[in-house]
């Protein structure tokens, strides 16, 4: 079966054949009971993604997700920004963020920073939501991205859910996930089969790129479902777990978003049941994490158009300092220009090792890239120069950085800094 | 006279004619009592920068500063890094801070994370340097810039020095700048005359620039003399007041350096005497402070090769507050390539609001660009585009942001984000 078959044709068996289309990170193995499908929502679930023109191109701009099972039950979570867009202050004040029925999403503009007309905005498109998906209002999550500091147009936002609304469809997940893009350099979906215990379910998402993307584009989106029955508690607890384990280990420009957004919803239609603290948790647990973390690394790799990824892991005893460092490294714009080059320029690693840890030198530290040290106990070590440059001009490097201690241990994945950032943040000035 | 005059032809009548050529930049006003001199070091000090042969370009790279007067005071400030280079290390460990009579600087090697022999060649260059200048070891600083994590190649440091022995002069000050520079698209010296009630002392200060100038090579250095005689407690006073204001108010990438050195020596040679708290300090103070913040902006406009320079002012209530969203906003390559581009992008500087304080939306956030309101308590306002375009594609551009409360504020400069910069940092790889 090609990898590419029609979006519906699904099915353990069927999934086998697109295993590895999806999970192509080394950093992330696709668990045993998990199998790639080529498509499609799971059970319980409709989407569409049609342009309702709020971007000039007329591509894809709004998408809707429903649930057309009642009993649903979903967790999310939010940027922190001091600076919320007024979808996502809508959705956490407004919403029964538990037992989401449906999204409602726009791309091509994030309503921030647009006062209280941004609110009463972002509520229309609540309403129109909620009308389109013949759900409550506060079961509506809204979502938004794009330009920053330009009111919403509504007749195009209004337009658009309409015609979502005579979309909807089982196998619009690939229109939903167009509809939601900004200009992503390719597309961030995936459809699960996951084999647990006490049957089989599906799980599906959707996500669009965060950082530089765009001009004035900068929001991570991400919307999964499944048709797993989970309680409430299991839906918060593992998206709580997975969410920390991918989105917040990824840094394409250290610039966090007005706008990001990630919502999980459970439609339960496979009468698959996931009991809390069983096997099968742990399963589904695994199967959400490989799938959060493979879409994390692809928002990475699509940051800035070079296409380069680095992960940056820390040891130590000290967690405050072992998280410090981590970010500091994969935050620094000489390591992810050094990425971009292919240089080998530990230099630059411990120069942001230094500028986390204020005061403490003569500090010990270690440094290794691609498994090669080159730095230890504070000083240079003899290592293969050439066999080096070869091992960072891969598409994926590892850096390891050893401070004092042990016990403490953190990860993050960051993307280079290229050419591409800079000719689409500062050349482009519509 | 012309300002481009042979070095050496001072004094206050012919430093008139020079007025202009460095104080460049609108948020630097010239004091009335202080003068721009064409060149040269204040009575007391010799100076030289010669080839030793570390830069393979076989550009200067080695200079010494000496002050021929033994009853020298002196000041000093390091990078607070927790990944100091040895020379930093070793200066701050085992010299008398307060008695610099020497300053040996070489570039084309940092000299960091080099471990045990890394502090073992500083020790090397200090020694050379002592004799070099005829003093004692515990009163010569040593400085260095440069490649982190190659041993220094100690013949060329040590065959430097023994030139710049024989080459000290009191016009060496321009040889000197060369030396210590890097790549850096311009120089950044200045001699200046300063009319004081006591009488006319001289001040001259030569720097390097910091970040993204050169592959691997990220520090400010920055050496400063005066024929005043100050006590050390004003030294300490004025260098600790100035340096806040300046060096520590911009930003080029956010990446503090291993190696970041400001040293200021008093000779006292002209026998006026600034005593404490008394006009003439005020007026000593106001000169320096005026240098250093100069020299601090060249230093921000030649970090990435683009040339703008952007000054953020915040102003609220608290000032962790305010100063966390001055660095937020410095920091952001979102706001460094829209300065870049010319785009008056100001949803980047919500957004860096935003992420500077979490939790606190929503936010009465007012921003302006060039005195031109574009957001007021969190919405946007109309303005004129065009307008407002014009305005930030100028040099120099200022922004305005407004949080909650009042009585707290702080500026910042910083430097564009552009192509040079990624050209400079990603794809040079020697």
């Amino acid at each position: 079966m090609s990898e590419h078959g029609p979006a519906g044709a699904l099915g353990a068996a069927g999934a086998a054949g697109a295993a590895g289309a999806f999970f192509s990170s080394r950093w992330v193995e696709r668990p045993e009971h998990v199998s790639e499908l080529a498509g499609g929502l799971p059970a319980g679930f409709r989407a569409a993604g049609v342009a309702g023109g709020i971007k000039p191109s007329g591509a894809l701009d709004v998408g809707l997700v429903v649930c057309d099972h009642p009993e649903v039950t979903s967790a999310a979570r939010f940027t922190r920004s001091g600076v919320l867009a007024a979808p996502v202050l809508l959705t956490m004040e407004r919403c029964r963020l538990e037992g989401l029925r449906a999204v409602v999403v726009n791309a091509g503009n994030a309503n921030a920073a647009t006062g209280r007309r941004g609110i009463d905005d972002a509520a229309k498109m609540q309403g129109a939501g909620a009308m389109a998906a013949g759900v409550g209002e506060g079961t509506v999550a809204v979502a938004s991205t794009g330009v920053i500091g330009v009111p919403l147009p509504m007749d195009a936002v209004v337009r658009g859910i309409a015609g979502a609304a005579r979309s909807l469809r089982a196998d619009g997940d690939h229109d939903f996930a167009d509809a939601i893009q900004t200009t992503d350099a390719f597309e961030k979906r995936a459809s699960l089969s996951v084999t647990l215990g006490a049957g089989t379910v599906r799980l599906s998402a959707q996500a669009k790129g965060a950082g530089m993307i765009s001009p004035r584009f900068a929001t991570l989106l991400c919307f999964v479902q499944t048709d797993a029955e989970l309680s409430v508690q299991t839906c918060e607890l593992l998206l709580g777990v997975t969410v920390k384990r991918s989105f917040e280990r990824i840094s394409v420009d250290g610039q966090l978003s007005t706008n990001d957004t990630v919502i999980l919803q459970a439609s339960g239609s496979s009468g698959v049941r996931v009991e809390a603290e069983t096997d099968d948790e742990v399963r589904f647990g695994e199967a959400l994490d490989a799938l959060l973390r493979q879409l994390a690394l692809m928002i990475a790799r699509d940051g800035e158009g070079a296409g380069r990824v680095g992960r940056v892991v820390v040891r130590g005893g000290n967690i405050d300092a072992v998280s410090a460092v981590a970010r500091a490294v994969a935050n620094s714009p000489l390591v992810k220009t050094a990425l971009n080059g292919g240089d080998p320029n530990w230099g630059r690693i411990a120069q942001a090792v230094g500028m986390a840890l204020p005061g403490t030198a003569p500090l010990a530290l270690d440094i290794a890239i691609e498994g090669v040290p080159v730095c230890a106990g504070g000083g240079v070590v003899p290592f293969d120069r050439d066999a080096l440059e070869r091992a960072v001009a891969r598409d994926e490097v590892e850096y390891e950085v050893g401070l004092p201690g042990s016990g403490a241990e953190t990860e993050l994945f960051f993307s280079d800094l290229g050419h591409g950032y800079v000719t689409i943040n500062a050349e482009y000035t519509t």
